[in-house]
């Protein structure tokens, strides 16, 4: 089976899961190919909206590096982000944005706000979708279900 | 004077540029008049690119209430918000975004990605732009005035 970063950002995704958080999941990766942030939803738990997997794992990296931004680190998250998650992305000057399933609902990379297409965007991550989308699409489609029978 | 919640956001942002931060300022208010969340900027002190005004007073908004939607409540804030904010103000629901100057550069509600103008925008607050607009304006250029002064 095919593995990557993305892998990890799975292994959050199943965690957030557990723990009755919608299952997406993020790492931040330096060049060096070290992980340096990670982390699943939250927003339940804290009762914070702001609390997305990518924005988790983008405050980790930052405070690992002790500087706000993280020129040359990749980020890799299970679902496409939202305009919240995108606009922090390009704060945080992200290289490369991996995101495995689309999120044709609630996404702003490909559809909706396409946060990244527009001049007021002042860092323009390269951006590479469909990474192990299927297992990404997967995890959050099993989540969903379970709620459903469980009348949620 | 005309005076109004802004008036409080506008506290905020002085209080961020006496921090070295960037001056914009918000404040959280509840539909009975209560402020139950406020803040400045905190990008630099916390090498935080997350820590825009709006969700440091989004998230204190919703430790004070003890849950993730801020459903009634009103934020106003300084300055024209980014996209983040604007995905952030969505998620939290709130009823009406107050905004201060426009921010053609980098704002996210009446240009570039718009925000609240996509189906993915699960939540549309009303907007009220242009409240106490110099005064928010001029906070602003007053800090980066003194910025370029210290070759900064």
């Amino acid at each position: 089976m095919f593995t990557s970063f993305m892998t990890d950002a799975l292994a959050e995704a199943r965690e957030a899961a557990a723990r009755g958080e919608v299952p997406v999941g993020a790492v931040v990766v330096t060049s060096d190919g070290e992980i340096i942030g990670r982390g699943g939803n939250q927003t339940r738990e804290h009762h914070d909206i702001t609390q997305h997997a990518e924005i988790v794992a983008l405050r980790q990296a930052a405070q690992t590096l002790g500087q706000e931004r993280l020129d040359g680190c990749d980020l890799y998250v299970t679902l496409e982000p939202c305009a919240m998650c995108a606009g922090a992305i390009s704060h945080a000057r992200i290289r490369r944005l991996y995101f495995g399933a689309s999120d044709p609902k609630s996404g702003a990379v490909h559809v909706g706000a396409r946060v990244f297409e527009h001049a007021q965007s002042h860092h323009k991550p390269e951006v590479i979708s469909g990474l192990q989308e299927e297992e990404c699409a997967e995890v959050l489609k099993v989540f969903f279900a379970a709620q459903r029978d469980l009348g949620r």
